[in-house]
């Protein structure tokens, strides 16, 4: 990770995350782009690990990724290779022959077959990817190579993260306890569908790819796909879950047995707080967000409303600037095209409602909104008056610094 | 307007824009919002006067967007009332029965139906409009009362603007010399469809009011809708097109009149000179941008993928920060879904191509390209490398002052 200041919005600290049982760390300094500091993540997997995957909905999506999704496919993986400082995308053949050696070189290192190795990579886009100082670096493991932890993991796969992300869940299948643990970085670039962001969550449960993969879909739209910085969308994101196995539970046939309740609510769970953990780092955040849209005709349409309201350059310089400026969250809504009735319209902040019936609420009480506005978690209501869906969303404010680092992040 | 410093972006100096016959102009301070300014223009219309217009497709319209809607489907007016500091807009019903109040005001003082009178209104969102002032000031009109100048009209609908924007041309329909004059303002909330953005375009020809409407939704789309300051769309947008018939030209029975052919030039040169002032006004910007995309599978596609580049924060600050960081470019590309072949796409700046083929040019004049990033005018173009579809949009960059001027609009 950079030297920039740790956001002023991040968890007071790294999570205890425990051991998943059939997974290790290797962080390593391969000098891609960072000096002086971890940018090469291995994960080993044990045999039988089941893997399920979102990426990046970009057609101009990285060569990792178009490999990475190859590999989901199939279900399987035992290994997972992350590196920062640069994306290889955009980075014509060459970028698909580069991330082809690089998966060779992991299956080597960890005794697998290149096609059964998960690929990552973010950071600048249009450089080739140094791939002999990869080499290098996996070469260097061996025995004596100390795993990492899981704090170190996730700082190796920091860009711009001012701190590393993690998040756990302990919970059951059955009767069989389950761990599930996760890291992720982003900062910027982060819209759905999804952001540069990067996320990994391994658990030592047994389950089979496709119900991992239906859950893993479940889970991402309320968390991954909620969330947004900037209103830009990556071409390197990519959520992994990976299953080990080893806890030996029953294995569930479908998402939907009894036994998988408690699991997949603590995996939306986990995940919705990885996902607002890369929200709470957003460039230059000061403030975060939350979006709530109800009264909409469908949760399709809610969301649409959240997202215009989050995306708004115009409210968000509001929020930064602690005004309570409801007229644009009208406006933001108004240009989303999510059906409303403009007089049954109603906007809160901080639970004050402010405007409601298409107007103004003559007497409501703007002391307590600008108390609310001047902390750093903003709550923002809208009810739409044409139905009963709803959506959630969360962003952060949009402030000078964003300017500053995004305007100097190359030179 | 506001005192806030001139745009380095604008124009040498307001242009010298002839008389309209069968128009006149009152400016007038109503001390609407702003103090010792005028913030009332009041246009009178000669008796046949024909009008068009496109307006917000935002679904939280304001009051006088609806009530206008309505007089341009009849397509006959004889007067328009602007107020600026106040947009009238999510007002209730009390914003409705204001525009009909100030529509009779505004009759009054003309001597026509309100149902004649077209109303616009931008400024604050939410706040009653104090009718009460826009008739005392309207009262005071009298025969002495100067008419205002193109340039005093501009300032008076002018909100946060740097500048006033007017441009014109003269033309012919047929034999007979036409003018054709306007004004606008804007510089925040810009986006298609449309913009905080409002523009009155005059002329003398004689044309009825389907041929009118035609030409201006033809004019619309390679201006109006082709800029983006924000991406956010205001709740007052509105272009109106009023034609007063006095040159006496033959009327032209369609659109597609040998006649118009050079009238529908110059409206459109007009429009776009328009546009692209208001741009120039985008808050904050240093840099006008230029995006032209090429080689796409459809013209809609193509101002797809060029209005998610021209609506990138990534992309815009990078502009600011003079940074050729071709790589978001790519990335808003990916976003915008606009269907594109990876191994054939181009990008290109100032002229400079900086990728192509999928990956980036190893030599290309990285100096040229430094050079014209650190110019006011910036040019970016991509070639989709799918088809032969394409489209111009212009844009601002994202800088610190955006945000300065838009965390402090109502504090």
């Amino acid at each position: 990770m950079t030297t920039l200041k740790r956001s002023g919005l991040a968890p007071s600290q790294f999570p205890k995350i425990p051991r998943v049982c059939g997974l290790e760390f290797k962080a390593l300094r391969a000098g891609i782009k960072y000096a002086g500091r971890d940018d090469l993540l291995l994960a080993r997997l044990d045999k039988g690990t089941t893997v399920a995957g979102v990426f990046t909905q970009s057609t101009t999506a990285s060569a990792p990724v178009q490999w990475s999704r190859e590999v989901v496919t199939k279900g399987k993986a035992r290994a997972l290779l992350v590196n920062s400082g640069n994306a290889n995308t955009f980075t014509g053949p060459k970028g698909h022959t580069d991330v082809k050696s690089t998966a060779a070189m992991a299956a080597k290192a960890v005794g697998c077959q290149a096609s059964e190795v998960l690929i990552a990579s973010t950071g600048v886009i249009g450089e080739p990817l140094p791939i002999d100082r990869i080499d290098r670096a996996l070469k260097r493991i061996s025995n004596k190579t100390r795993p990492a932890s899981w704090l170190r993991a996730a700082h190796a796969i920091g860009t711009t993260d001012t701190y590393p992300k993690g998040a756990f869940r302990q919970t059951k299948i059955g009767e069989t306890d389950i761990t599930i643990g996760g890291i992720a970085k982003g900062s910027g670039m982060i819209a759905p569908d999804m952001a540069t962001m990067l996320a990994f969550v391994f658990t030592d449960a047994c389950i089979s790819r496709t119900v991992l993969d239906d859950i893993l879909r479940e889970g991402v739209q309320a968390s991954f796909n909620s969330i947004t910085v900037d209103s830009d969308t990556s071409t390197s994101d990519s959520l992994i879950l990976a299953a080990t196995g080893r806890a030996g539970n029953r294995v569930p046939k479908t998402k939907n047995v009894p036994d998988l309740k408690l699991f997949r609510g603590a995996l939306k769970d986990l995940l919705i707080e990885l996902a607002t953990q890369v929200v709470r780092d957003g460039e230059g955040a000061q403030k975060f967000i939350t979006v709530d849209v109800c009264g909409a005709s469908s949760t399709a349409s809610a969301k649409k409303a959240a997202l215009a309201i989050a995306n708004s350059p115009l409210v968000k310089t509001a929020i930064a600037g602690e005004d309570a400026n409801w007229g644009r969250v009208v406006m933001a809504v108004g240009k989303s095209g999510a059906p409303l009735n403009q007089k049954m319209l109603s906007v809160a902040m901080g639970g004050v409602t402010i405007a409601q019936a298409g107007g103004r609420v003559e007497d409501y009480d703007e002391k307590l909104v600008a108390t609310h506005l001047k902390g750093q978690e903003v709550g923002i209501e809208v009810n739409l008056g044409v139905g009963r869906s709803k959506a959630r969303v969360w962003t952060c404010d949009f402030t000078h610094d964003y300017i500053t680092i995004n305007a100097e992040y190359r030179t």
